[in-house]
């Protein structure tokens, strides 16, 4: 029974290598599944905005026109995504994360968090709208395989 | 005129031959069609939650996380879906089944039932959101000739 | 703070008191709520079509016009509702009640089932829906209670 | 020329007292608002799943329960508002505000962020998503007076 | 338990008294029903483009205008009802009853039919998405009764 | 700059060569259009529902079954066409076909209409709905080379 | 027949009585509509923004403030509205008029234009998306007259 | 990690090489950009209606019939669109660019706009609802090489 390739946007924490694991087990498995992801060049997010359209003096502004240019690429490639798999690490407040993660249950893309059990609490109102809440790119690999391939 | 392939996801009953039956019916009418389905292995449907994402002591969690892994398939494949098949068979509650009809009706997605007509009655407020209600695999495979291909 | 009323669909088993013992703790309560529901009287959903619109000798169709005009009914109050509580009972198919859950489920109506433990693993996908899973119609107004006035 | 009533949500932090601010605030301004809010009180948005429906032993599913039993009443009143008001305060991740905030966003509920600017880079992407960010409580009555009754 | 009213569209021919029929039918049976149609004077709906905007030589401009005036009803106001009731007559083409019928259906508005069963073969794929097919004005009043109050 | 291809719908009248010639017409302009439709063969579209899912004594219910058998088809391309055509004819009274355009307005897919002047006073509602009324299939012909090359 | 009372949104030009007119006249018509608009004092509109948030050096971020907080009315107003009329004077570029207009026929509320004949021409697209084109107020007081009490 | 092609609609002004422009750079930049837009052809979009269709004495109905034939090509390629630049000159009043952004914003598909500086004000309401404001073509092609493949 032919099942067709997945979308997965792979949304958070940008300092670890998760996402490369996530890609390279699913490529061993032999899945069929493009992964999306924001621009995770953590420099080039915040400038992007200046970068391209010119310099502000004011922070906020600053900020803004980049966080603008960035919502172009994330708020499509979430709506384009079958599945949508949030990273929380253990440092900073990652509140983007967590708007995804909000964008994604409004629209009913199925949704999966990625974290350490120690911040369970914390991500609680999250996880309580995500489809399964996992510890290791590995299991996220074995969900996909699950989902995609019906293999356990 | 060409007519484009059609998904068809057959939802139901996973202890008969009758997927097996509508997709090799559909090989030999030469039908473009992408068959989808649930994962129909019971006990990995049973047991993905636990198995991926670690054991639970509590019968309660360890159905509510298998339940969720599959929800990630089942929602995805059927909101894909031109068509929804689903099969009632003369055993068990089968209220997954039932519970994906009312799925696809809600979304609009056209539905139709594959049962005994000795359960009819029970049925009456599924078949009544059906297009069609049929009794064997071969009159869906006859349903999806003529729907596709005008074929009668 | 002012909470305005709240719509709640009572979907589901016909044969025991739960939806009074709801209404009437909402009412003791002091809630807001306005309750929904199906035509109850299993007689009158029977024939509903029949007796208004003519008989029919096929007991297909029989079914099949009470069905369609119970639906006028059910769907449009399901659609008005804010959340929708299904009752399972130990007894009959209810797969009218499975329908109902995955309609509300797909329409994104917050779901919430009510059934004895007994019937947990048979209903365990139709539960990986639902924001809570009750046994007794009194917690059912504590989560009314909850919800809509914030009182635990 | 008569402008009828807005519902305005206040979403996240809840250790001052912001929300109060702004209501009398907009009660002294004559603005016909209704509020509404998540359960403020901390213990309660805790404990309210096992509270009413059952201990569990495992500190993930106590924090699950409660937080879909507050997963009921968040999402119903975000999709009701007109208007969803995030606050951020110094402290805590506050996942659950900037998840409200990206749920408001997906929905096109418009969306107004209350914060200090010292966290204004780390809630670039959310603040890019908002119609107005504020520092103050009496801001956000200015906004709802000009937005309502156009009075600078 | 309290229902609400409902908003019942009544579309179609406009040469007998049916819709005087059953309005005075919902009011003896003492329902709740507020009743929406198109404007139903001929003379009128030819004219109203013209005689408000101006006049046209060409007849199809002519039409068009008073066309276009009218859909700013009948959209709106079959947007609006939880039933569309579409009657077709004996005579004319009644093009617009069937578009209304389409309209209806597309939107997910529940859709009944009134015609006699002289016409029914004519009518099949219009009837094929009713949830009713009636005969005469008081079983429309009778099926009100029933989905609004549960009486048969 | 490249336009992809369209689909386009052909719905209505089945009695003369109007879908040929738009398809020989579209052919010569070298257009990338795939062209939907309903079954044409009359017979068929009779009978499908009986002839598949067994014989119905009452009239009333074979045309049932076959409308909507029918409408898995056309409800399926309707939703699949970026432009839905509709002829009518001089004879019968095509209330499919009006049904079909108002299915489609309600949609938003854009409609035109293919029709002889002299029934313009009969469809002005539906003439009212559409982005272009033409008389001949060579015109939708070169509405499709406008709206898809561009070519005047 | 009871018709319930409409919203209408009146939009663009803030130089001259039109809204008045259109207002007076309704009322004097005895027409149950609640009429609603942009905040319609230039000097407000342009600085709503610093006003309220704190001074901006940058022009463009001066606007920018004040044209996302005008957003949180206008869009919030004609997402309410059953029926948007936009007005176009002879001066100035009015482009948030247009922009209006494009907003309210991407949601599907009915259009109505307001403009002298000698702007037709530049108008070609908007006046195209909408149900009438009307020259004077009176007009547009006629329309709601007939639209909502079926008085010609 | 392999991002997918995007769909690129250029609105608005006719009378300069910006679309060219901007593909050029594109393509230099290696895109996978499918770019849409209206038909340029001035000409064309004003006599389409009437070249087709046949004359109209009317210079109201000469326009209204173009405009509507323009709409079936615009409204398709926007809703395809993954990014709406909409860019505004100098001259012309430009009213359907500015319908045009409106009708992209009120979908949710994501806006650009392309103008200079001297025209800020006038464009304030377009510009707030815009995630980019650029003054030259090839900072658009920067904001797509950013959006789509990470590079700045």
């Amino acid at each position: 029974m032919p099942d067709p390739s997945w979308s997965v946007y792979l949304s958070g924490e940008i300092h670890s290598d998760w996402r490369e694991r996530i890609q390279s087990g699913a490529e061993s498995a032999g899945l069929q599944v493009e992964f999306l992801s924001p621009v995770t060049d953590h420099a080039a997010s915040d400038d992007a905005g200046t970068d391209i359209l010119g310099a502000e003096q004011n922070a906020f502004w600053h900020d803004h026109k980049s966080a603008k240019i960035n919502a172009i690429r994330t708020r499509t490639l979430i709506e384009r995504a079958d599945l949508v798999v949030v990273r929380f690490g253990d440092k900073y407040r990652q509140w983007n994360a967590a708007f995804d993660a909000g964008y994604a249950a409004a629209l009913g893309v199925p949704l999966v968090t990625l974290h350490d059990p120690e911040i369970t609490h914390a991500l609680k109102e999250v996880d309580g709208a995500a489809l399964a809440v996992a510890e290791t790119p590995e299991q996220i690999v074995r969900i996909l395989e699950y989902v995609i391939e019906g293999r356990l």
